[in-house]
């Protein structure tokens, strides 16, 4: 019993390890959205800063499930529950990244002063906080209704991405000094959509996690 | 040892199994690029034919990741192959997506018919193949040095998306009529950055079953 109390601990911590990772993800977005929108080149800092605590937690997650899996052997629900786990750490380790990538492309977007309309750019980073901030309580309480509308959303922001993608293509035809600006936003929608399609990912992981089920590439949950 | 001996017997399976899955992206970027250079429009469903079979692979390796983790415990080398085998697998599912993404956007690009020049688009899709196969070749003889070349020749499909990007814009501006091509090739050296991205998590996966050692964010391997 001592030993299955030290392994219950232990997946505990690892739950609130890849939460604490989780929570720096989710601030890393909102930073970086906020500089762009709010045209505050110093803002884009603290996303670097954020992506190195970030990557140091991903190596303790990836540690931890070493450990676990290896002293315990674990199996069924808990075997499942670490199996996501690793999945999801390599997911929120790639956010970060996407968000560097926005904090890159964002800078230099800010510098060239464009008058170019951020409010569909806006829309997909309250989307995209939305849906990260789904996935990780969907995770915290094996919530598998709060998984699915993760995917959801995601809808919402492909959509969105389609249309910066076209207004951008609109104005780079019509606005030709506006070519650099309009990319950069064609780049930062695609980065956004990355960061949904992961939240998408951790959601599917919760989804077998809880349920076994395995809903990728077309496999339903009802 | 019967029962060791059907889990090696199980593991060898399974290293067996992610080749077949590699095997699948080599051939879906082969046929990507190929149907793209060659401007064979039909060649681009083949690719959409490959991502099914690499889908299914995904979910029989994870099942067998599952299974081998559950029954058996493995230890230390064995646990460090089989963590790296469940990313691994999630990068080559990944890669599949990719390509599938070259092939929408190679489609696009095709009906478009502009005269722009595919020559650094061929020299990146030569450089993502010989990543790949050196990444999955690295895994099979555990063989560091042939991962660490897959680190290098990264750098330079880094190097020839950048110069496409630099290109294209140059294009755009020129020439406005030729802003969706341009882009396209955008979006497709893109993709295959993000291919070469993936052939070095592989790669880094690689030395870490091998050596045991974490050589992401920034750590060394000499």
């Amino acid at each position: 019993m001592a030993l299955e109390r030290a392994f219950d601990a232990q997946l505990e911590d690892l739950k609130k390890l890849i939460l604490v990772m989780g929570g720096h993800v989710e601030k890393s977005v909102t930073k970086a959205s906020a500089a762009l929108l709010q045209k505050d080149i110093e803002g884009f800092g603290e996303v670097h800063e954020i992506e190195k605590r970030i990557n140091e937690a991903q190596i303790a997650v990836d540690n931890s499930c070493v450990s676990l899996l290896a002293k315990q052997g674990p199996v069924a629900r808990d075997l499942r529950l670490i199996l996501s786990i690793i999945k999801i750490n390599t997911d929120l380790e790639r956010m970060g990244d996407q968000c560097v990538n926005v904090a890159f492309t964002g800078k230099d977007y800010l510098f060239r002063q464009s008058p170019n309309d951020l409010k569909d750019i806006a829309k997909m980073a309250e989307l995209v906080k939305q849906v990260i901030k789904q996935s990780l309580d969907s995770f915290v309480n094996r919530d598998v209704e709060m998984a699915k509308l993760v995917l959801l959303t995601d809808d919402e922001i492909d959509e969105l991405k389609n249309k910066v993608f076209k207004d951008m293509i609109l104005t780079m035809k019509n606005n030709p000094q506006n070519i650099e600006a309009s990319l950069d936003l064609i780049l930062i929608a695609r980065n956004f959509e990355r960061l949904g399609d992961h939240a998408t990912n951790i959601a599917e992981d919760v989804i077998f996690a809880v349920t076994g089920r395995d809903i990728r590439h077309g496999g339903k949950y009802k």
